[in-house]
């Protein structure tokens, strides 16, 4: 439920409703608005007195929120949330991002020389796995902590910011030191503790959704972030299982429009795992600007067959840039533009 | 498998060589080209000896075709196949064209105005079913022939062709008396009695793709209308089976430029069945026009909520209107263009 | 709406609800059961005005059915259907049926070896197709009518059932002369035409789930061929599409319990497509028989490898053997028995 | 790759062996059997000189593993893995266990009714989460340490064995204490580090297959347990995700024979989840069975309606009854039957 106060509401009488509710046994969460003040009501088991807080001062509406997600759905905040990467881009409003770079970080020469390239062809950020989740026990499993250090080192020579993945709750504190945005992947979108930790963590969070998992599925995992006390989450639709061996996966781009009707957080796309195929990444990315996502993730190596893990699906950089031009007209075409990092680099979030 | 001849040789040649193949069992198939003339090897069973082939005079090369379909493949035909709509309209080129209309013939009135409404805004077809394959047989079955003469008269009123599906085989002589192109529902993909009378109809084909069909066997089914003799054969996805109740299918805008780079005919995307859900169409439109769509087909009605079927998923004509003003800008960022039926509606053809 | 008559209710009775149905313009369906009349109500837009019926004299009470499909639901008909194969063998009761036979007919040889064999081992059918729908062109297509007179020659020898498959609406009738039951594919599962005419065939028919299909939907199917005034429909679970290409469906048994919760007609189970995988039919059937299933379909070839369709899932003569004996003690152990056909073998049904 | 050494192999020759592979810069696994030790090479990358290995004293043989995965596959050990639940009752071999409870411990009075009531139908371990992963912050996430505590005092009481899940690494210790099988769920397939942790655990892993994860990626996580130590590893298919809202997953039974062709480790099956609808449960347990399930896991509740989760698939005690007198001549009749444990209950484990 929220409690939508009137725009001449006083703090006290904001208080006052934040303790009526506390007084019931339910959480609240004040969330001060442009125009004014609405107080989500956490824990809802329908035995809310509703006739207590209408009654008290100040206070204009309830709202009943419907779905079973609450402070992720645009029932809860109808205004686009704006998701600030660290190096003054933004995610959520008209302005497309890009993220770019390669699974996994490999050395210090690797992940340097493509930060350089993807940012010169426009990219925001750069992704880059420094703890790898892997099928096999037997496969690279990421260069650990060192590869956390090259991605602080790409961010300080570039501006752009880092995503990078977080795998397990105890490893949630080292990864924030360093990234900017911190990824939740596939696997682990039921992960809950994994979620809680980055929840508390201070970091963006980019949660990509499951493998089969609903968009409802997805929403509620961003509620876990929401919870612990974090806005700043970006959703990523990567593509979903399904029975055609000729893709990877089946890139659901419906599921961005549909997404974004339903939260107020920004959906950005994946195309190098939704698709799995090289050829494919570049209309596919199209696809996504054109259907309306916030931003995009894009896989590119120095020299794709040669990487440690989805050499496959990772452009070339020379691809990469001709990506970043078919897409920036498409953009034009919708009245969105491509987000660029100011010239001056800001100073590196993670020290 | 496929056999080049020289760009010098001689009838004669060219049917000594199909004489041989006939001689040792299998199918011949001249398929003269720009350049060269090419003989398919039709029913090769592994045991073809090549060598009586390679040896006769006039022939450049003998090709392996590696897939289990051969006529639609790339590899049989390198360059993409034209299919005219019958009123100077093509698709495969870089023009893209939409064809909308009703899911099913109603009414004279309902038929004309849709079609007139949508030939303004830049249709090049006009879509509705007269026969219409329904999950309940207590539900709307189509007008039947009355159906036809409707899209008959649209058609001679408004100069669009005229795209109606057939559902059985005895069915597919009168629907080719009337229609432009004949549709092969996605449940009909594999119904191989009713694909080879359609690939004996002397119409184009629109083959939609099967509710769960791999991309290759929806090449297969194309496959028995090539078989046929009939090469004006229009691929479309809209839509495969999944698990999120979210959207009514599972819209797989990659099997586009996949299924583009496995065979040379077009291949356009229907997003009111690949969305399900009103609002999402004209940004999944947008999608796969940048995905590369050789066209589009949409289902609009002039009221949705009367409608005898589809109502959830049909625009309304303002929306169609501002669809088509969507996908214009997206076409001119890619290269293409918008194909448009020329002023002086030609003379229709099942008149 | 189901009208149920009292138990006394005269003929004169009946029919007057009979005519005042067809007076308001809906369908009337008389059906005499053990105890009483109902009368089923077909067409209804929900505007029935139901107090001119439930007045009428010899009415006992009025049954809203509250699925999308009516006659097949055990709100319609509470106790089981009993299909007869033909030759004294019926399923929908406690005995459980084998239908088993090759894919497809090869020779006269093959379908009477094998129908000596499955006969001997317990089956009460024969299964083998004489037309055959393959997902390419190329492949072998079946006998056609050669193949029925050699199934109606291997039932005068055995007294096994013939069950094979109608493909198209025109080849119904040349079907029904010599089957007893006539199969509708999976892939044929919502080809309406196809099932509209084997509804007035006369001969009972197996329904087989689609590669996709919903159980509503295969529930909707059957509605077509009971609406046609045929109840003799079995429904046959033969495994859905799915992600893992370990095996070729995904065999799903719980479909057997919840269909027969939902429907009075019986249901059977094939684990041979169900599977695709020789090794796994047999530990399948045994679970099907376990779930609960009214009967089995099961491949069987007198030499898979040299099979012209289904090899690789079809068993040998002596694997099936090896079935039968490992079902019986299972349906002892849940109190059903094995269906065997008498010793003096019928008259076959289309001599 | 897999040395098999002669049947007269000394230790130390054995032991030239390992030293010979780390040598080589790969893992060495001494695997002693019944008849010769065989030792695994661990970290192939397809460059070992296997000639180095092959002259070395007392080899017999080398045999490449073919699978992704190693350990776990049926090429590196042939014989069935028995899994001791720690209580005398083994899975893996011709006796059948039942683990059965509900989905959550929810109080004392609940956990200890039940266990005694499974106890006496015949179970062999008692499940109940205390920490439970929920799709929705808002739910009731178990009763943490306290729900441990009373699953020991229930194991005092009945000599069941304790099956409950741990959540995050970091917990994995704790559960260890007090559980006999600790259980990872189906979200929690492939979380990676949640694996390696469960592996050095030193308690047998019950691992359930992923939402859609394919048989080989439930193999490979498998896999991370075995290369961590730990040979004591249970799985557990419940149900993959599908388009049929009828049931909650498609309970995918065919996945017990196969994955046991593949793998020594036991196979059970829970028709709780693998259903999600109660009265399908007990015929879906006569099916995994049947298909020759190594055991079963079954959610049962004192009061299904007021459980605080999975109410809806909970078997009422007397269901449960009914399950194992209906489950237990199917055994027999595949010459198996029900483990029971032993009337004087052995020290519970985790005292």
């Amino acid at each position: 439920m929220l409690i939508v106060m009137d725009h001449r509401a006083t703090p006290d009488q904001i208080q006052r409703v934040v303790d009526a509710i506390r007084d019931m046994g339910y959480g609240a969460k004040p969330m001060p608005g442009r125009q004014r003040t609405a107080i989500g009501l956490v824990g809802n088991d329908g035995r809310v007195e509703s006739a207590r807080l209408s009654g008290l001062p100040g206070v204009r509406e309830l709202i009943k929120v419907s779905k079973p997600y609450k402070q992720v759905s645009r029932e809860w905040r109808e205004e686009n949330t704006m998701v600030d990467l660290g190096n003054g881009v933004a995610l959520g409003g008209s302005e497309v991002a890009i993220i770019a770079g390669p699974c996994a970080v490999e050395s210090r020469s690797q992940i340097l020389e493509i930060a350089a390239r993807v940012r010169a062809a426009g990219a925001s950020a750069l992704r880059g796995g420094a703890f790898k989740p892997r099928t096999s026990p037997y496969s690279f499993q990421g260069l650990g902590p060192k590869g956390l250090e090259l991605l602080a080192e790409a961010r300080a020579e570039t501006g752009l910011a880092v995503v990078t993945e977080a795998v397990e709750p105890e490893g949630v504190g080292l990864v924030a030191e360093y990234a900017d945005v911190i990824q939740i992947g596939a696997r682990n979108m039921q992960n809950y503790p994994l979620l809680k930790r980055a929840g508390r963590s201070g970091r963006a969070v980019l949660l990509k959704r499951g493998m089969s998992a609903t968009i409802t599925e997805m929403l509620l995992a961003a509620e876990y972030l929401l919870s612990e006390g974090n806005p700043n989450v970006i959703l990523c639709e990567r593509g979903v299982r399904s029975f055609d061996p000729q893709t990877r996966n089946l890139f659901d781009l419906t599921a961005i429009p549909v997404t974004q009707s339903l939260t107020h957080l920004p959906v950005i796309a994946d195309p190098s795992h939704g698709t799995g195929v090289r050829s494919k990444v570049t209309p596919m990315a199209r696809a996504a600007v054109a259907a309306g996502a916030d931003g995009l993730i894009v896989e590119v190596h120095p020299d794709p067959p040669t990487a440690m893990s989805d050499g496959a699906q990772s452009l070339y950089p020379g691809q990469f840039e001709q990506l970043v031009r078919q897409c920036e007209p498409i953009l034009g075409a919708i009245d969105r533009s491509l987000a660029r990092v100011a010239e001056a680099a800001p100073a590196p979030a993670g020290g």
